[in-house]
């Protein structure tokens, strides 16, 4: 777990430096050098739950999830008990390019939906940081259990963030309306 | 469904019967013929968030499960979507006998958590007159999606209730603190 420790160590120091900006938003550095148009690029993180819907919309329509009404994903997002965001700045406006959101009874468990990286950014360790800052906010919180249902092309993915598929034989289960 | 159907239907009679008689109680006979000590008794719904957590506690006891704090119990049953309880009166005092909770976004997903039935009241269908009310009260909120974690002794039990398992390949997922 040394890239992890070595994460958080870095941003913590940058969250020194940086989140005293602006109060408001409990942003810091993440990542310095992402690159993005040729360029590298600043890439912040947010637990800020006053998200623009249509940006999201938009990161959401770029990764192909079927479009949900606005309405109902504020509702969503309300009742989190987590939201992470990673975005860049252009012009002094935010870009979201990551998202994930957490249901939690802020006691016991907590699971994770919505992952979405967009498409122009991925292969560059953005869904990692992303999980890994879930994780740590969810302990911060003293969450022991951090679960989420997997699609079977992130499966590994999460394998390697330390997520467990059917522990001591566990099963995840979905029921859906007939 | 048929089962499903009727169960709905008498439990609207009886609602209409019974629970004007108590407002704060959200009350309602949903079966009245349950073997206990060779007498038949009345078993009770509620979604009552004001639940006894020694009673809880009494009856996570009793299906062997390691002892939470009961603070965090409280937090966990505050910030629960759903809690569904069942029970029977003796001298006027409620006694538990079933019990589960929900955390969900409000809007899209619902995840069904710590589901328990008194053992000496087990074997009479009560688990599943539970789970139905769960599923009932969260499309009333129309929730579309509801999922759970089961243990392997108890996957079958929530197959025949219309869960499936892991669905085009979607994979339950844990993450633990080392």
């Amino acid at each position: 777990m040394l890239f992890w420790q070595n994460f958080f160590k870095n941003s913590i120091l940058r969250d020194d430096e940086h989140s005293k900006q602006n109060n408001n938003h409990e942003e810091l550095i993440i990542l310095k050098q992402v690159a993005y148009n040729n360029n590298e690029i600043d890439v912040y993180f947010s637990t800020n739950k006053n998200i623009n819907l249509y940006h999201l919309e938009q990161l959401c329509d770029e990764v192909g999830w079927v479009r949900r009404p606005l309405k109902k994903i504020q509702t969503a997002i309300e009742n989190s008990f987590l939201i992470v965001s990673l975005f860049y700045k252009q012009n002094n406006k935010e870009q979201l390019i990551g998202f994930a959101r957490v249901t939690s009874d802020h006691a016991f468990n907590a699971t994770v939906w919505d992952v979405a990286i967009r498409p122009s950014f991925q292969g560059q360790g953005l869904g990692k940081i992303l999980i890994h800052q879930v994780i740590h906010q969810l302990r911060e919180s003293e969450i022991t259990t951090i679960t989420l249902f997997a699609d079977p092309q992130v499966v590994n993915f999460y394998s390697h963030l330390g997520f467990l598929t059917d522990p001591s034989g566990v099963k995840g289960m979905f029921w859906y309306p007939k």
